[in-house]
């Protein structure tokens, strides 16, 4: 063979990585499974990462992810949280919004980024699918692929959604634990116990608890789903039926839970940077309801962020996918996609068997994935053998973190700042 | 040797076996030790439970703990909660319940029991001694051994009480977890996360939220003990200082927090059997009065019942130690002690090395063991060096249950019935 004179390499692209929204026991696992794809790739050059998330590409606030060591990255696979930051920061269209999407080309630009790799759940993949469009329209290209991240497991187009099935886990077995506590108890004290879970507008994670039981008599006897309108005599009536039969009543009940009307039980009021309503605190206010009614003693519990960051019960499964999910984003950038995410495709149910697809960014964006009505029970107060069937898979399998002195032994990053390059200040308002 | 005749064997006599107040994710572990022991000796007849603790005693609702497979026995030991029922059901003075106390003696002489084994707190071990002084006086001798529990750890005379290094090993990763989680989202949403845990009138589960971090910069940032009247100038000040300073706060609270006044911040206002106010709700009061004050985005949580029944992450030295307090309890029993209580004695911190004491039951009932003053910091916010020391040894070690299908599997009981030997009904008031 002839020997041609070689071509000048064209210097390979940055990539800049950033988590984005609620944080969950496995988003490090994805931020692990990009890295670690992306340096084993002669394409790209380093990676920074955003700290607090798109944020940090803002206000040009980069973090080198290579000054890490190999076992810090590696390490990130067993701990929770967002390691760079996260934030609850969306940009809006790009005409509300121009000088912010002009402002992260600048930055990207500057540090000769290339790829765009954003974690997180409906709203991110929106603003990721703007960028690449931005990008185009700038001059500078960049690869916008998102990692699907949401423990609400509301995106579509995915069997499930990296942090989901370690929150089900937790949530399932929080409910079987403390359903024998009340058991325990009920001749003479607690004869109802509510739990509060997360879960805005979807009640996947509700439905979750139900998975620690069986039968009718197993708790949780009644789960209250966003998706079904809160009837109160109904409800009532049912926790009276079920402490008569059973001698106690087991209630799990989403955060999303509101009435005909669309007004939530427990409305804190206040609203987050993406205009959500602040829920929290849906637990007192039923189990209150139940005592009023009924006089039977209470307990009410809200595990809050421990449910999403209880990385020390995930699930094995929810490890590997959402490490697959942050090493199929590299490996579809470097094949030539651009504005897709990758998915996770189901194969078969038993044994669970699944592999990774793709989605366009523009059919995932803004869009939410509820319950079907075919999961929750006629009654609305429990779920069906078919969701049984979608939901038991995702919560195999154990992946314990490292322990030191009786506690999880989780990684803590050096996040060294990458020295700026433009003059202009970007101020977060 | 000359052979001489045999004496007439006496039939031995059965053991009765009984869970009192509020269970945790290691009392059928010392049930296990209990039960192990008393099949090994030829002293002992048959184990009954009393369904529902000392209820089932009082209304001849004995349990045949020798229904049970040996499997299943051993399987106690990973299994939280009270496999038999416990209860909230306090006897008073032998002069103002005297007929309460003659029922138990009447059941125990109709079901030939001559051991009583009481898993308990400091009611409890008050309750255990009483029994044992009625059945002198009534002329059917009870031999009562208590056998320590209670998650608030207030029993004194005991390194620790089982149940409390599981629930402190719980909190202490909880609030790791969580303050993760805070940090990921503080720049753009929540600053202040506050985590109610119980310990009415003692600080100990508070303080084992402390073993989540080291340095002032490190989570818990705040923790606010029982024991340290609640001031709170002095507490918007400190959370206004951290969240300067770290950028975020992470406050662990007791449910027992009350003011100079010895009001509590959060009473429900209903009372227990026990004539105890029952406590909940705390969390939410105090992450009102810092957004009140601050304005700060904050999130709270309240785990209630998942604390103490978390056995899936158990501390190792704490299952040990409840197995080897049922073991010895009947060990004490064989070996002609009455009245007494198997204690936890520590022989070194590091490593933790313990053994097995003993205490009257008259030294231990109706006591309550505080923190010390020296384990709290200057401020009243923290926790010193010296309860470091003492806290660290108890959470060590993993003793994770068995799992199925991504669930711990905790067996359940068969729970069969002693035929009834007494005409009279015993009415529950």
């Amino acid at each position: 063979m002839s020997k041609r004179p070689a071509a000048k390499k064209a210097k390979p692209m940055n990539a800049f990585y950033a988590q984005s929204g609620g944080v969950s026991a496995v988003i490090n696992a994805s931020a692990a499974g990009v890295i670690e794809a992306a340096m084993k790739s002669t394409k790209i050059g380093r990676v920074y990462a955003g700290r607090h998330g798109i944020v940090g590409a803002l206000t040009e606030d980069l973090i080198d992810v290579y000054k890490e060591s190999r076992a810090t990255i590696k390490g990130l696979r067993h701990t929770p949280a967002g390691a760079f930051g996260s934030a609850r920061y969306k940009l809006k269209s790009l005409e509300q919004d121009r000088a912010k999407y002009q402002r992260l080309i600048e930055v990207f630009k500057a540090h000769d980024i290339g790829y765009f790799f954003y974690n997180g759940g409906n709203d991110s993949m929106d603003t990721a699918n703007k960028v690449s469009q931005i990008g185009d329209q700038l001059g500078h290209k960049v690869v916008c692929i998102g990692v699907p991240k949401t423990v609400d497991n509301d995106l579509p187009h995915t069997d499930c959604c990296p942090g989901f099935p370690t929150v089900a886990k937790y949530v399932a077995l929080s409910t079987r634990e403390a359903a024998l506590d009340v058991a325990s108890m009920a001749k003479t004290s607690t004869k109802v116990f509510v739990m509060e879970v997360m879960g805005r507008h979807a009640g996947w994670i509700a439905a979750a608890g139900g998975l620690a039981g069986k039968g009718p008599d197993e708790a949780p006897h009644i789960i209250l789903f966003p998706e079904i309108a809160f009837d109160k005599e109904k409800f009532l009536a049912r926790v009276k039926e079920v402490v008569s039969r059973v001698g106690y009543c087991v209630v799990v009940v989403s955060e999303g839970v509101h009435d005909a009307d669309g007004k939530f039980l427990a409305d804190a009021g206040t609203k987050d940077a993406f205009g959500h309503t602040q829920l929290g605190g849906v637990a007192p206010v039923v189990a209150n309801m139940v005592r009023e009614a009924h006089g039977y003693k209470y307990h009410w519990a809200v595990p809050d962020y421990l449910q999403r960051a209880s990385r020390h019960v995930a699930s094995k499964v929810d490890v590997a996918q959402a490490y697959a999910m942050g090493k199929a984003a590299v490996e579809l950038a470097l094949a030539g996609e651009n504005a897709v995410m990758p998915t996770i495709v189901r194969k078969s149910d038993s044994p669970y068997r699944w592999t990774v697809g793709k989605v366009a960014l523009a059919k995932v964006a803004n869009k939410e994935k509820m319950m079907p009505r075919n999961f929750i029970t006629k009654d609305g107060f429990g779920i069906t053998a078919a969701c049984r069937k979608y939901l038991a898979p995702l919560i195999q399998g154990e992946d314990y973190p490292p322990y030191v002195k009786g506690l999880p032994s989780y990684v803590s990053l050096k996040n060294q700042r990458v020295a700026r390059k433009l003059a202009k200040e970007f101020v977060l308002k």
